[in-house]
Formats: C-alpha cells, structure tokens, sequence
C-alpha cells in the first residue's frame, strides 16, 4: 500500500480496537435520547417516567390510582420522590427494573401503555447517578406481605446490571405500593416545561387519576379525580398483516409454533380467520397449499405469500387494544382545565401503520373567555354577554396574537418538548387553518386565542427518540391527525361565522336603535303625535326590528 | 385489596412478564430511530452508512479516499452497493462489524469521526433482512492478503449478534478496500432528500474525495476531489475537567489506575498539568492530599473536589482533537457547488459541551447569479453584470421568496432529515437578520436567496436520535453556531449594504444620463455652441459626475 503512510494503523490494528458497547454506555453518553440534556428538563423527565410506571401498574392491577409527587432542594441537589398505591413489585424484580435498561414486561406485547420500552426509570437512576453519585431508593409493598421491602439501587453501566447497595424489609403504613426517590442535579423550572404544566396536562386525559403535589418552594397542588372509574383495560392482539414487511412474515414463518399455513395464518395474525386464511394462501399460487409447513417455506414462496396478503380485502383491526379517551371525557378534561368560549372534539375510528393500530383524537378550545362578547338568546336577541375574570398567565389557551398552543398526547401521557419534530406539529401546521377563518403564517401554528389538544393512542407509539416526546411522522399517523383537525377547524369555522355574523348584526342593530330616537322626533312632527304616542311608536319598531332580524 | 377485581394480574403475575429486550429487537420494532421510518429515506440512510464508515476507514489508515456509490432496480427491491479503496476488513472482525448493533471502534474514544455508535451499517442491514429476507452481501481484502473475503450476514435480533451465511475467499481486482451489497425494499427519490444531493454536499465538506455515482435511471455522476490532500488526523484526547459531572468524576476515581489523587488529576483530565492538579487540591480542602488514594475518595470529599474542578481556571482543552474543514477550504467547496453572489466564512475557535470539545463553522452563500445585477469598477463606473443561465432546480440557494436553504454538517457529515429539531436550525431561527437587512419571519428562517452552511465538528457529536439526522440544542452549541452566523451576517450585510447604495446610485445616474442630451440642447441654445460643442460638453458632464459619485 503505497499511499499509506507508517503512521497509520494497518487493518489488524483497527480491527483491535473493535468492541462492545454497552447498552447503558451508550445512553449515558447520549443521555439527551432518554430526556435528559438539561438539568431543568432533568427533574421533568424523571417526574415523568416514574409516573408513567405507576399509572401503568396501577391500571394493570385494577386500582385508581392516586400518585404523589414531591420535588424538594436539599441546597446541594434536587430529590425527586414518587408514591403509588399501586400493586407492589415483587422484590425479585425491584433492582432490574430501575437498575437495567431494556428490561421491562410491555416490550413484547402490542397493547396499549404509556411504558413501552423498559428504560425510563432506570435512565432517571442513571442520570441522578451520573450528576449526583446517589444511588435509586426504592420502597414497595406487596400487598398481603407483611412488610415492604426497601431497595438501594445504581446501574453497573459497563455491563448494564443492577447494583444493589442496601436491602432490608421494613413497617410501611401503605397496604399496598410503590415509592421512589431519585436524587439528582437540576433546575427547577415553572412555565409551559414545568412538572406543574406536566401534571395539569396529564389531569386533562387521565380524569381518573387523583395526583397530589408539592413543591421545592412549598407549592401544594391537588387534581383530584373527576371519575370513579378506570378507563376499560386495552386487550393484547397480534399484529395486523396490513404492513408486515416480508422480512418479518419469514421470521415469523420461521417461529411459529403452528404445522401449517393455514393454522399460522389464523393463529398469528389479527383479524385473519381460516376464510380470508384459504383466500390468501388460494392467492399465493401454486407452490403453497393449508398444509404447507411454515418452516420449509422457501424465500420464493414467501415472497409469493407476502404478495397474496397485500391483495387480499382484510378487515380494520380490532379496536379494543386501544383505549382512546373518549369524546365526553376529553370534553370534560377541556372544559375543566381550560377557559374558553367554544370547545370541540373529536375521536377518530382507529387506523393501523406497519401493522399497528392507532388511534387519534383532538380537541380544540377557542377564544379566552368573554373574547367574542356577544351572545344570542332564542328570541332572536343578542346581548352583551358577562366579562368573566381574565385568566391566569400559565393559561394553555394562547392570546390572540400568539400561535395557537399545542397539547400533545401519546397514550395519555404529554409530551411537553420537542414540539418541533413531532408528527402532531407538522399536521396542525399543515392544515389550511385560513379556510376556517384564522389568521395562519406560511409554515407555522395558526395565530388564534386557541389551544389544540392532539392525542395519538397506539399499541406502539413511534417516538422519534427514546425520551419519547415527539412523535415521528408515519404517513397514517398524519392523514389522521389532520382529518381530526380538519373536522375540528369545520365546527370552530361555524362558530366564527356565526360570531362574526352576531357582530354584525349587533352592530347594525345598534345603529338603528341610536336613530330611532331621531326618527321618532321626525314622525312626531309629520304626523303630529303626542310625546307618548312617540315614545309608543319608537317602541314598536325597535320590536319590529328585533324580530325582523333574530330570524 | 379490595379494589381490585379478580380478572385483574396480581403483582406477581405482573412480575413474570418482566423479560430482557434485545438492543435489536428494541431497533427493529424502533426502526424509526435509525433512519429507517420510509422507503425513500431507508436508501439514502443505507448510502449514509456505508458511506460514513468508508471514508472513516480511508482516512484512519491515510488513504485518499475513492468511493463508488450505486443504487439499482431489480423490479423487485434496490440494491445499494458501496465500494471503498480503504484498508478493508480483517476477517475475524467482518461479521460483527455488519450484524451486531453497538460494536465498533470509535465509542469509547474522544476523537471526531463520521461514525461513533457502531450502529448505523448493521442498522440498513436489519431493515434489509426486515423488508426482504435477505442478508447483506460483503466483500472486504486486507492489503498483501492473496485473497478477498466474501461473506452473508445477517444479524440474529433476538440475540443481536450476526448470522453468517456463507463465507469464502475469492479473487478480487482490488488491493485492497471493502464493497458492502444491501437488497432492500425502497423507494428512489429525487429532490432535496436524495443519494444525490447528499453526495452533492458530501463533495462540498469533503474536497478531498473522490465520489462517483450510479442511479437506477442510468444516472452517472462523479465529483472529483479537488485537494490531494487528506485532511490532519484528529488526535484522540482525555476528557476536559469542564463539564465533567459529579456522578462520572466519582467512577473515574473508581476506575483509575493512578495511585494518587495528583496522578489522577494529570493522567485522566485534558489540560490539567501538575500545577493546576495541585491547585485544586488545594481548593478541595484540608480531607483532600495529593497523595490522596483515588479509590478510597469519599463521596463528601469527591463532592468537593468537584466543587474545587468547577473553580478553578482550566484553559481551553486542544483542538487537534478536531478537524474543521477550514475556512479556505470551505469557501472553495460552496463556490464549487454553489452558484452566488457573495460568499463568506467562519471558522470559531473550539469550545466545549459536557467536557466535550466541539467547533462550529459557518458560510453564507447569498444571491443568485446575477441577482443583484451591478457591480462598480476600480475607476467608480457602475455596470450591469452579465445574466448568467439561470441555476438548475436543484439549487442550493434559495429563491429570493423562500426560505434561506439550510446545509446542516456534523463531522462532515450533510444531516439530511429532521430540520426542524436541530440546534442549527434554531441557532438560525433565533437570530434578527432584519438587522442585516433581511426579510425575517418570526420563529422562521430568513426570507432571501441564501444558503447557510453550518457545521459542527466535534469528539462527540450529540444527535437526538440514532438516525445522527439532527444536534441536540445543547445552550453551548447553540451560542457557538448563533455567534458564527452573526459574523457572517454582519459581512452580509455590508455586501447588501453596498448593493443598495449601488443600486441607488445607478438609479440616479441613469436618470441624470437619461436628460443630459436635453441639458446639452439648452446649453446650445443659451451659449450659441455647435452641434460638436454640445456633444462633447454632454461628454464631458457625463465624465465629471461618474468620477465625481464613484468616489
């Protein structure tokens, strides 16, 4: 090799320097991935997943949940401590599940969760470890065991394992649950990246979940549930054959359990009984019958079968792996932490991308409260309506010249950053918001006294990193974000029109009725009335004119 | 628990369901994250990494790098081949290198390369099994080996680690070098996110390359390296004191080999010599000596020594570490690939992030050919310029109505995706160019017919995915990028500056030149001239008032 030089390495001197990395290094380096690339943003993230898991286990086991969340400065660093009356771990399964990445039970299974990876937690550990040099400290109780157990735990990131530093059984007053400090470097933050605006959001899709917080500076907060009952517990399904990759139907060809086609057809897909089964495998052609053995199926064939699945009408998947909030509710959750004047929503049928189903829903709440001021009653008159109090400067409804604020949602948990590389961002800015009467700059929010609440439920939530707060724009998961929104902007246009109408005529209206005076003077001296008979007849036109236009 | 129903998992049940997650499975099912989320953008990913990896390798072992690109069509799915003339592939290491996910040399140390998480070349190929089946295809000859090694691999998700096929060793024409095959299912774009234009600014911040290209439309093109030169070799570095959390100093007191707190102090840390190291002994405190034993630190007394790190005065880590493209060569890249006006560059000195030395280098190209349409000579005389052709639609300045174009870099690398979630993006966004005298939308891009190159060269670059498509908005990044574009922003606009007064000036002269034949007629008639006296006092005033107004 004449153009290297002798002071470069040769092949077998590179090749000596290849190695593992582990999972654990590798996120410690990234940590900006798992959420944590600042110390303000640090504290929320933690918050955050260890909500996340307590929410999840406690809807698992049938609980409502009741979570309390503590934030407090020691003067050096930030605790972070979250309690649950959730169902316990079993203590074979504590020090794994805050002590390792890419260990948790929701990976494997399509249905709907607000955890999906098996990292979150572990990765709050991993940073307070980083920042702080404290391990995790972890209490809980499973119920029916006599005591609770208490579990002091960091990541051995070089291999990705729990180190356990401390365990010991001990009294705990809770029956039943789970608590976890985490003790890190940060900075605490109020405004819209606040676990104040994270806990209010997640009140608005979780009316059944009762959160109580206090604060660093002695702030109290309580959301106290709204319903006594737990939204249905989603269904685990098997993947739809609507975007299975070629790829995957071979390694499924290749696992499966099943003797023949047509019993791994109807046993590993979702919505595919033995009928539409014979009709794919008739479709595949010659070379496959029912009986075909699943593992001896050659690349050829497969190709053939992936192509008959493709061309064969199969039915939407079943919807009972998702479970949306729900028109009624999200409407709840609107009105009762957003002031407006109008509001609506919409929960859209479900619909699969790659395979999996997803479902999304939106709301919009317009204009802060007395912003159109006119209201008409059913006679056909139209008032000035009350000036309500002007709302609180944390309002998620944006001021009029302002662009709209977003509340992004993926299995009702908000996403409160990265705003502009989510799927919900590049809908509502996509959207022709000019056609339903708003002011909308090229490329951007629409300007309006409006907040949009955009929630995608899925079995698997593409996020477009694993701190999960964006999600990444699949071409299904677009098409209906904007057929929400466009439904949504449909109904506010109606509403604007007719506030705009109502101005309008209140305006004309309210010319005449400054004249009718003048008219009345005019009349008197024409037809010369008495001052009664004046006033009579000014009366009556301003009745007539009322009615005239209430219709 | 009386609130829980019987169809409802006990915590034990719960518990069972815990299992690990493959790094594999986790990319697979998150495919997104790597770059795989769509046909069109899987290709250009695929060509990225083999790319990346290609000139990573020529240029540790100081080859000049030749680089053959090649996408076809089989009627079926695409086949994307990358042929490098580097050191190729010792045998032992080939089928790790493709078909396991974190494995790989330039992890674990601080020194700036394309590559960094061992990911991305094992990544296209699990799509490529995901979509087709099929394993990549490689061809790799170590230098003064008789024979190429030829292998199949594929990468075992469940267990993430490779797959071998088939392997055997036959004749290759090369001396040396690699050739990676992936047969994938694809979709061939044009446009802003192709092969080409990643090639095409690939040329740009890499002159020392050779690129050569074929489409699956029969396109051929090639850039040919304009610097015979290989670019400095970054040298590897300790990490920087700044930046160094808590949390890591107390492992790396752990981990050392050093046997005294002073040796540590100078071994483990970039620019701490004796005299600083003895300082912030000193600063640490009385519990603290030199002769301290590192892995008998406490956690008090650690917590002080990083105290005592974070106040004491360490001078800027080195910047050999980093390789920026330099600002002669960079100018000459963007006018060799782009068509402009006026071009300007920067080059900030090296800063740091988390301890993480990084540089950031900026160039505007402003105005397409021919836009500003003047331009004064030595003597003061304002001429048109010349119309040039107008530039192909695939330019990289923007039209004066749209948005600046945007040339994003990391380590050399075009970042193609995900615009609007990178720190340059908002660096860009962030700055007032109205006050360089551009059109400026708030929250956006400028509006001018410009395109801005920005690149970060860094040890560690940190992406806010896998997929390395956007930086993450570390405030030190940001500001280094917002202080680069507000040079160049400045000399833009003195360039604008004088094109206005240009243009002011021309208007005036035109229209002064348009009536002195008038004033020349008046002046015959008033001093009695003839027709030739009259002509050359026309002359003569038009002389007077170019040198007069040039000055």
């Amino acid at each position: 090799m004449t153009d290297q030089e002798s002071n470069h390495p040769t092949a077998f001197e590179m090749a000596s320097r290849q190695r593992d990395i582990s999972v654990s290094e590798f996120f410690l380096k990234n940590r900006h991935l798992l959420g944590f690339d600042s110390p303000s943003k640090a504290i929320v993230t933690t918050v955050r997943e260890a909500v996340d898991n307590a929410l999840d286990a406690c809807e698992e086991a049938g609980i409502l949940p009741e979570i309390r969340v503590g934030v407090a400065y020691d003067g050096e660093c930030y605790h972070v401590t979250v309690e649950d009356n959730g169902p316990g771990i079993v203590e074979s399964q504590i020090a794994r599940i805050f002590g390792k990445l890419l260990y948790g039970s929701r990976f494997h299974k399509l249905s709907q969760s607000r955890g999906q990876q098996g990292m979150g937690i572990s990765a709050a550990g991993m940073y307070a470890q980083l920042t702080t040099g404290k391990p995790m400290h972890i209490l809980s109780r499973v119920a029916g065991e006599p005591k609770a157990v208490e579990l002091y735990v960091s990541i051995d990131t070089g291999r990705n394992r729990p180190d356990i530093h401390r365990k010991k059984h001990v009294s705990w007053d809770r029956p039943h649950g789970t608590r976890v400090e985490v003790e890190l470097e940060g900075r605490y933050q109020t405004g819209p990246h606040s676990v104040e605006t994270y806990l209010k959001q997640t009140a608005i899709a979780n009316p059944h979940v009762t959160l109580i917080y206090s604060g660093p500076h002695g702030e109290a907060l309580r959301f106290e549930r709204v319903i006594e009952e737990l939204p249905r517990q989603p269904t685990e399904i098997r993947p739809h054959p609507d975007g299975v990759e070629l790829g995957r139907l071979i390694q499924m060809l290749s696992d499966t359990k099943s003797r023949t086609l047509l019993g791994f057809l109807e046993n590993e897909f979702s919505r595919v009984g033995r009928k539409t089964a014979k009709r794919i495998i008739e479709k595949a052609g010659a070379a496959l019958s029912e009986r075909s053995y699943p593992r001896r199926i050659a690349h050829a064939q497969a190709t053939r079968l992936h192509r008959a699945i493709s061309r064969t009408r199969i039915s939407a998947p079943p919807t009972d792996c998702i479970v949306p909030i729900g028109e009624a509710r999200l409407l709840e959750g609107l009105h009762k932490e957003l002031d407006a004047d109008f509001y609506t929503v919409v929960t859209r049928p479900a619909a699969v991308y790659r395979g999996n189903p997803f479902q999304v829903e939106v709301g919009i709440a317009y204009g802060r409260p007395g912003g159109l001021g006119l209201e008409e009653d059913d006679t056909g008159h139209i008032r000035k309506t009350k000036q309500p109090a002007a709302g609180d400067s944390d309002a998620l409804v944006a001021r009029a010249d302002e662009p709209a604020r977003l509340l992004r949602y993926a299995n009702r948990v908000p996403l409160l950053y990265q705003q502009p590389a989510c799927a919900i961002t590049r809908a509502a800015s996509q959207i022709n918001w000019r056609g339903y009467g708003l002011q909308h700059p090229k490329g951007g929010l629409p300007v309006a006294p409006m907040a949009i609440l955009v929630h995608v439920a899925s079995v698997w939530v593409p996020f477009t990193s694993e701190s999960k707060e964006a999600i990444a724009a699949y071409p299904e998961i677009l098409k209906e974000i904007r057929l929400g929104l466009q439904l949504c902007g449909r109904r506010l246009a109606i509403h604007l029109r007719r506030g705009k109408r109502l101005k309008k005529e209140y305006d004309r209206r309210s010319h005449i009725v400054k004249y009718l005076p003048h008219i009345g003077i005019a009349l008197q001296e024409i037809l010369e009335l008495s001052d009664a008979e004046r006033l009579r007849t000014v009366e009556a036109l301003e009745a007539v004119l009322q009615r005239e236009r209430g219709h």
